[in-house]
């Protein structure tokens, strides 16, 4: 469904376009393709008709899956073929998904072996958002315990998020990531019924403290992915870098979180943030936001910078919902009619289900796939049901 | 100039197109651009017209330039001026370039400190392959001296090439790298003058066990990228990859190892595998060889694997014209016509000197950089100068 008049806001059709789409396409991918009846857990390297093409584990995917099922049990319908699914997931990342120590591996092979070593901490972030959701949805002590566990690995190696695997030499050019405050923001959302308000509060201050007054940039409005310890900005590639699809997911956890604590300024900042993100990530040529871009306009050391992918529209869209619903601002319509009508005409495959993921600069499939290494049951879910929620409110 | 005819086989042409461009265009590039005069060194991050966009050292480039002017000096011409460029690079190496323990970083800061830890055997390698070639054009035996420690550390770290920064969690799925008896191969080659012959022909023995008799596969005569230790196929992303330009280089490694042995079989396996390798590598929709595939046709995990990439086509012409020279078999020669075409059209940069390293699957420049964190003063002087070298003796 185009959006073909900028004055057409027919918040209904939207909201029947993101329901059905989740409801009788995507979720019934997922349900009726990656379940491995043999060996428990999730297949996620899935082809364009949904065929198994690799049987690798892979931590961060199946935690996600498992957080998909049991937050849409939780906040949409409990619906016990939901609850499977997420358990399915669970027993077999109970039994195979961590060290001895309790941390969680990157990888496991189809059978629950360890392939990769827990060389960073996202395997454990999207372990405690899975069985916190499992958790509610189970009411499983066991699964609570697990969730605060993982929540306690991420604060505790925040600071060294890659432990041993740090393969930068110490002290010559620190340098911290927009992705540390920016899960434990969404995290601590996520986990707040386990916490106390004080632990909360404390941990949403840090992380808007840190995104919105370190890592956003105030002259440019731009968000930036790496800087110095002490918030300035660093001229390498890892300091130049721009990553629009990050920039603005950061964002929408933001215009989150000034809702909940009813902060017009942190929405109106996040708004314009996001705004001021697609003006300089939007493809002038081509359309589509560019996946990696330098902040001086020199080349990205990313060979994939121009590519347009699924996640990184998707979240955009999501912020621009958002932010429409929130303020009813103009500027956030016209750019989400153009990000709706670019994403929903090349990503959304209705043949066979789900989205693509990968599209080249062009705007034509480059991949495929609709499950691999870094793709699952998680970003094109989550939106769907999110834009649904904000279509649903407007309509 | 493109080769308009097959059977127009002007080698006296084709001479003078390796040579001018080596000398007139490519040489005088980083002659001009690189050399860190403030604090010694060289600056790989340069623009389509040269100027410096990034001050970072990566080891490996800082090598690999060292080696392409001790090694045009020791080779082509004793110009003074080729010899203070390597000097200039080795000054800066020696100073700053290893850890206490003489492992070789992977990355320094402009000034020399150090960034990145000696995560690989790479940087030691090409240390190696520079020092040595600085040693023959200096008589510096300090120089000598360093080329066997850093000879020592590829050998005694062959078996776990990352050591502490291996994330491979140990025993469930052992594989061994095509690129370790590459560079060996290749390295020991290099290495001759300051080996014993019992020790040379050791170590080429083994690489030529290991890459012909372990990584081709006889059934489809394709390089394989990974394997398991018993030298069985792996079905799982590294297994099933595929780097046609790395197959092919490798192959031009064995045929320089089968001229040198007056080895008839090895050179034709060699010239069969690449001829294979390029069949199965090019693109048929839009020409030029692909950087990565997978071997059963699924979606390869790296984003960038339908790019065209310089040292691919770079090191399939010397592989091509080594094969024409040594046996004039009439595919080579019409392969090669078809290589040329495709890259001195597309990569060659007459009016800023260098070539273009990235192109998209159109075979347009995807970036415009001359060199970066991966691309220095190496792939290409050496194929034009092997290239020449060849087309001199046909001509």
């Amino acid at each position: 469904m185009l959006i073909e008049r900028l004055s057409a806001r027919d918040f209904n059709a939207l909201t029947e376009l993101y329901r059905s789409t989740l409801l009788a396409s995507v979720l019934p991918f997922w349900q009726k393709y990656s379940l491995d009846h043999e060996y428990g857990g999730y297949f996620t390297c899935l082809d364009q008709q949904g065929q198994v093409y690799d049987t690798d584990k892979f931590i961060w995917l199946q935690n996600r899956q498992v957080w998909t099922f049991a937050m849409l049990y939780n906040r949409l319908e409990q619906r016990s073929d939901w609850l499977a699914v997420a358990r399915h997931g669970v027993d077999f990342l109970v039994q195979h998904g961590r060290d001895p120590a309790g941390n969680w591996y990157f990888s496991l092979d189809r059978q629950g072996r360890p392939l990769v070593q827990p060389y960073n901490i996202f395997s454990d972030c999207f372990a405690a958002m899975a069985f916190s959701q499992y958790a509610q949805a189970s009411g499983d002590s066991r699964a609570k315990d697990i969730a605060l566990q993982a929540y306690d690995n991420v604060l505790r190696r925040q600071d060294n998020p890659k432990g041993q695997y740090n393969k930068a030499y110490p002290g010559t050019r620190p340098m911290k990531s927009l992705a540390v405050p920016m899960i434990l923001a969404n995290l601590t959302l996520e986990m707040d019924w386990l916490l106390t308000s004080e632990r909360l509060d404390a941990v949403l201050d840090q992380t808007v403290h840190s995104v919105m007054g370190e890592f956003l940039e105030p002259e440019t409005g731009l968000v930036y992915e790496h800087i110095a310890p002490n918030g300035s900005p660093l001229d390498c590639f890892e300091g130049r870098l721009l990553n629009p699809g990050h920039g603005i997911e950061a964002m929408w956890f933001m215009m989150d979180i000034g809702q909940r604590r009813q902060d017009t300024a942190l929405i109106n900042r996040a708004i314009d943030t996001t705004l001021a993100t697609l003006e300089r990530g939007w493809d002038p040529e081509y359309g589509g936001i560019f996946y990696f871009l330098d902040r001086k306009g020199h080349p990205p050391q990313q060979l994939e910078w121009n590519q347009k992918l699924w996640w990184v529209h998707l979240e955009t869209l999501v912020a621009l919902l958002l932010a429409y619903r929130l303020t009813q601002r103009e500027d956030c319509w016209q750019w989400y009619c153009t990000v709706h009508n670019y994403a929903w005409s090349r990503f959304n495959d209705p043949e066979h289900g789900e989205w693509f993921g990968y599209l080249n600069r062009q705007g034509d499939v480059l991949l495929s796939l609709k499950g691999g290494k870094w793709k699952g049951c998680f970003h094109v879910p989550r939106a769907l049901y999110l834009g649904w929620q904000h279509c649903q409110a407007m309509a």
